[in-house]
């Protein structure tokens, strides 16, 4: 019910927009970025209503505020920019507005009166009788504002009127300090002494400047503050806008059959930087677990001697006591596996990134091999089976004896989330700022809320990117509960209306709000059909959807520049496989991603338009363009103020050429309809004259697989 | 954050539906309801998940509760009917279902065995063998489910996860109590029996009775209870389904020229009821102010002995000391104006009504004219101005010195909301159950919501009706804080697109969970342009409409009845009035409602239609179906069985006759399409037979203005 402090509160505040779940979960910016905030507010009757946008940084206790503005039908917005990473709240104040209900008042009263027959300004009025101030108050009338004066007989009215304002005023000036509480008493008696003079006049008597500074100093004692309070998370600006490359280090090697190492890896470095990736990415990089251990094409009858799997981690033999390199040094999650190399070759990789411009990414994956040592130091983090032994994942009948899952219901539930999240800061501390989390999903999602809100408060520079490929609703939570980015199902998404639906969905509220979807045309777990059909031509054409359509993406290499797209033989009872032949998950691999008819020169290109091209460093522009033909795809993304357009049509069928006309929507583009304008093809360096909404495009796949259109103005 | 007591609460639930801001008001329902509840709901990882929905009358503090039934996606739904008016509180418990996950594998893994060469159900296998138990317990197999079952060398695996039931079958035992208990633990030890034999077998070991009685046992040690608690209100029928008819009493006298009564008022019952109306609405009958008294047609210059608005409430000199029937007959918001009887009168009157099956519904105006006991008694409730003197209310430059509005910022302001919700509970306490409160949107929005939360828990049968015509978010704020019902903008909808675009807004969600439209085609302030222009068929049209189109409808009489429809002359500026001429506001009108032309017959039609039609008796049914004549409207409402279907095709055009074809959805009227069917047509009794959803109207103004079908099924 109504809380007794609230008696006298007139003012209702609803429909705030943004909001998550009834503020249950913050929405999603980037520094610099602006907030427009949007909300109904009215009161009773008839008075005015006033209202602020209050907003504050986390860390800081008192408000920033600034006016909110009406727009229509009891609607009102204002807008605040971020600048800072990290939680902001934001809420809404509104009050009646005593003042301004006064002033409109007036206005009319004075309209109302019987029209003079000779007009005269009431300033030569006032200045012309025996009421004279040396200097005209600031609230002294001007003949401005459309009303018109003259001298006529006072009504009884507008004295009374007036002597309000001046009680109004008087108040006013109580809560204003200085000189313009000086102001505001100076007015006031200026009004009295019209007041006194029962002058009639027609102008009204305070101008612009008094007024607004009345609403500096409004009466807050009956304001309503909005709750409960909303929240916004600022990241960043590589949180929304971000090109990953993914690969094995221990393929990194170029001695045939060695084992890579991190120093192999810095040695590709500006390769890779020089096609224009941000983000270096590995699968974890610690010990292996023996046990079980997986064989190529993942056995399990492994050759001794194979690698086994990264993602079976902890091994508690790898790590001897001599050679820790501290005391969780014990060959879990704060291991490195030997073969990768030393601590000090991860820093020194880490740095070598950030010369490069890059950034290192690590894969942290919540699950033990048996070997790993906290199955033998906390066993009650594990379900024990009614025989005593741990259980392993399990999916039946499929079983996953070198995987070990958490027990996010175990009794010390409290030491494990110590624990998961000591492996986050421990990797922090050791340079890491992004982390690619394997299957979030299968870990409590209260621990996530947890150990991410804790992380990203005291480390908001932090990049976490959610591999959860999973239903809708899960997936949309794990973004509630922190996750910066997120995978997603473009993978499987292929045809034009499969696209466009699901780039709907993910670019408009409410999920653009808090869920920044990455997109991965491929991953080591995934080999889409259309890729192991498609060849070379679908490689490119999904690469380039991938990188234009989202402002995140990224691929797994050197697979993907070599067009690798042999499948594994297919499970039994299964016709077809999405993983890799010879999968590296399993095994070393070794090529150079510059082969023949490598994808690095048209990778290289795309990462640099991407770059050059703000309208692709985010996706809430994204609008689709009808075309006549179902195989081609057309899109735009704009800078807020169009100075930067960008319009892309994709040849979606990897095996014939397609034409077709496409109807762009000028006006989204910021151009002129009837005006003739020319599109810059980013791809092939051809110009093109447009004069209209309809053009015509011819596309063949595996040469000019695509458009990728800068819009030039004409000047 | 996390709360530590939910560390290993593995479920979250979101998207609950219905709701209303987050829970900030409650849903509307009636007495018998079903209320169906969706949510989303999902835990990580691959265990099952499993929820009750939680419900109960605010008067119990234990819930009641129904297991949720995943429907697709991770939603699901459960329903709960409301069998008591007032108050009623929601939420959902999800929990991962250990049990429910360890069936669902363990039939998983029954599947995955080889299968045998030659079958043989376990039942027999464990009669004959050494195993054996007098009674099978409720858990013995049963070769019902589809699975093969054999003897095959048994599989550690499945041992092993039969000693992980038994773990689970005593817990649940021990949740348990009486035989259900027992049974759990017989089932436990059959289980063990079956573990130590070691056989092979393919039948799954539980049947579904089983099941299902440890479900009635869930641990619900780290279940997710949804938060915030969700809220109902349950009216009585009523509250939705009404026929309203407002009559001045001072105008029910069939003496020429003498003051009417409410006994006068009692001696038109018979005729009122016949009609079929169920609701009887007075305006105030409270005693009228003597200062500044408006005469007729709005005049500021009276002529003595002029009666003055009944929204003009107070007079202290009405009433003297030795007539005051009770302590607080003062000449105010509890008194009646003598001149139209006592307190017993009314009582009569009131028991009259109950007679006829209606009710009586009284108007509160909290406004006072300057002679109303509180100005002397309370003069802060009231806006005093800088000479003293009242503040009455304004619109600059209108005024209308006869009334004064409260001020809700008063600092009495506790003082002011006991006194007006004691006015409401001082007419309860005299019989009325039914309000129609008079320009709700110029009060403070927080005294209703504790006015009418507090009223409506003690009186549930209540029914709140408010006459805002104002903004929409105003409008249904109003409807949030407690109103049962509302006016809305009908009077102002003409056109079939305002018709079709209004009614879509008012019977779809969020609005028709909280909103209760009332339609007036007029009322003693607003005649409209159409009815002034269109004359009687027009008030054939607009009644049909209002008496169809929502289940709550009203009219002013009996100026509705006799067609009235002369409008006052324009105020100065304006080309047009909405006011009537010689408006019954301000004299005393007496005519008869059965005069040459009056649409007593149709009316008494229509009310007959809605009470025998229960697809009349609620909105959410309605559709609209396509006509290719815009002066054509074509619409729908059935039962949610859809035993009874009614079709309304109304001629939007009073002055000219118009035909069209409608094409009906027949599936929403529960018609197979291909199949043929009879329309009855209940205004003129003519019977159609249709064929195809395709079919040809021609409506005359003034005689056949409209269809009401019902549809009637081909045996």
């Amino acid at each position: 019910m109504i809380k007794p402090s609230q008696g006298r509160s007139r003012v209702v505040i609803e429909e705030i927009t943004p909001q998550i779940d009834a503020g249950r979960h913050p929405v999603c910016r980037i520094l610099g970025d602006t907030v427009n905030v949007t909300a109904a507010i009215f009161g009773d009757g008839h008075d005015h209503v006033a209202a602020r946008l209050l907003y504050r940084p986390d860390r800081e206790t008192a408000w920033r505020f600034t006016p909110m503005i009406a727009t229509v039908n009891d609607l009102w917005s204002a807008a605040f920019t971020v600048d800072q990473m990290g939680p902001w709240h934001y809420a809404i104040l509104g009050w009646v507005d005593h003042f301004d209900t006064w002033v409109s008042d007036l206005r009319k009263r004075l309209l109302a009166q019987p029209i003079p027959v000779e007009s005269q300004s009431l300033a030569s009025r006032v200045r012309g009788s025996s009421f004279a101030l040396a200097d005209p108050p600031p609230g002294s009338p001007k003949n401005t504002d459309g009303l018109h004066s003259g001298a006529q007989p006072a009504s009884h009215d507008i004295p009374l009127a007036l002597r309000t304002g001046v009680i109004l005023l008087d108040q006013a000036s109580a809560r204003a300090k200085g000189a313009d509480a000086k102001s505001l008493s100076e007015t006031s008696r200026f009004l009295t002494a019209l007041a006194d003079r029962d002058l009639s006049f027609y102008d009204f008597p305070l101008d612009s400047e008094i007024i607004e500074l009345v609403a500096k100093y409004p009466d807050l004692s009956f304001a309503t503050q909005s709750e409960p309070q909303l929240s916004v998370w600022v990241d960043r600006e590589r949180a929304q806008f971000s090109a990953w490359y993914e690969m094995f280090p221990r393929s990194a090697s170029t001695v045939p059959g060695q084992h890579g190492t991190f120093a192999d890896v810095e040695a590709q470095l500006p390769e890779i930087a020089a096609m224009g990736f941000d983000i270096l990415y590995l699968p974890p990089i610690h010990p292996i677990g023996r046990a079980f251990r997986k064989g190529k094409n993942n056995s399990v009858t492994p050759e001794p001697g194979e690698v086994g799997s990264p993602w079976a981690i902890g091994d508690r033999s790898a790590i001897s006591a001599k050679a820790a390199a501290h005391k969780d040094d014990n060959g879990g999650h704060k291991s490195i596996l030997p073969a990768l190399g030393t601590f000090a070759d991860f820093e020194r990789l880490g740095a070598a990134c950030k010369t490069q411009n890059m950034e290192l990414a690590l894969d942290i994956a919540f699950q033990c091999s048996p070997d790993h040592p906290w199955v033998t130091e906390h066993p009650s983090w594990f379900v024990i089976r009614p025989d005593g032994s741990i259980q392993y994942a399990e999916n039946p009948p499929k079983k996953y004896q070198d995987i070990y899952p958490l027990n996010f219901e175990s009794p010390d539930w409290q030491g494990l989330w110590d624990e998961l999240y000591s492996v986050f800061e421990f990797w922090i501390e050791h340079g890491v700022k992004v982390f690619r989390v394997d299957n979030p999903h299968t870990k409590a999602f209260s621990f996530w809320e947890w150990c991410l809100g804790t992380l990203r408060s005291k480390y908001p520079d932090t990049i976490f990117l959610a591999e959860a490929f999973t239903r809708p609703h899960v997936m949309q939570w794990l973004a509630k509960t922190g996750y910066t980015q997120s995978y997603t199902y473009f993978t499987w998404r292929t045809s034009k209306w499969e696209l466009t639906t699901y780039m709907e969905q993910l670019t408009t509220p409410p999920v653009s709000e808090f869920f920044r979807p990455n997109f991965w045309p491929n991953t080591p777990d995934i080999l889409h059909k259309s890729l192991q059909d498609g060849g070379r031509p679908a490689f490119m054409l999904r690469l380039i959807l991938a990188a234009t359509l989202t402002s995140n993406y990224g691929i797994y290499g050197p697979a993907y520049e070599l067009c690798e797209n042999a499948p594994a033989k297919p499970a039994p009872g299964k016709t077809e496989s999405e993983e890799y032949l010879d999968s590296e998950k399993y095994e070393i691999r070794q090529r150079s991603r510059n082969a023949a008819g490598s994808l690095v020169p048209l990778i290289t290109q795309l990462n640099a338009i991407r770059r050059a091209n703000p309208a692709l460093h985010s996706n809430n522009s994204l609008r689709f363009h009808p075309t006549d033909n179902p195989q081609l795809i057309c899109y735009s993304k704009t800078t807020e103020d169009k100075s930067n357009a960008i319009l892309v049509v994709v040849n979606l069928d990897p095996a014939y050429g397609q034409t077709g006309w496409v109807d762009i929507d000028l006006v989204s583009l910021g151009l002129v309809p009837g005006e003739s304008f020319v599109v810059d093809d980013l791809l092939n360096g051809a110009q093109y004259a447009w004069s209209d909404h309809r053009n015509y495009v011819a596309l063949r796949p595996g040469t000019l697989p695509a458009h990728i259109f800068k819009i030039v103005r004409q000047a």
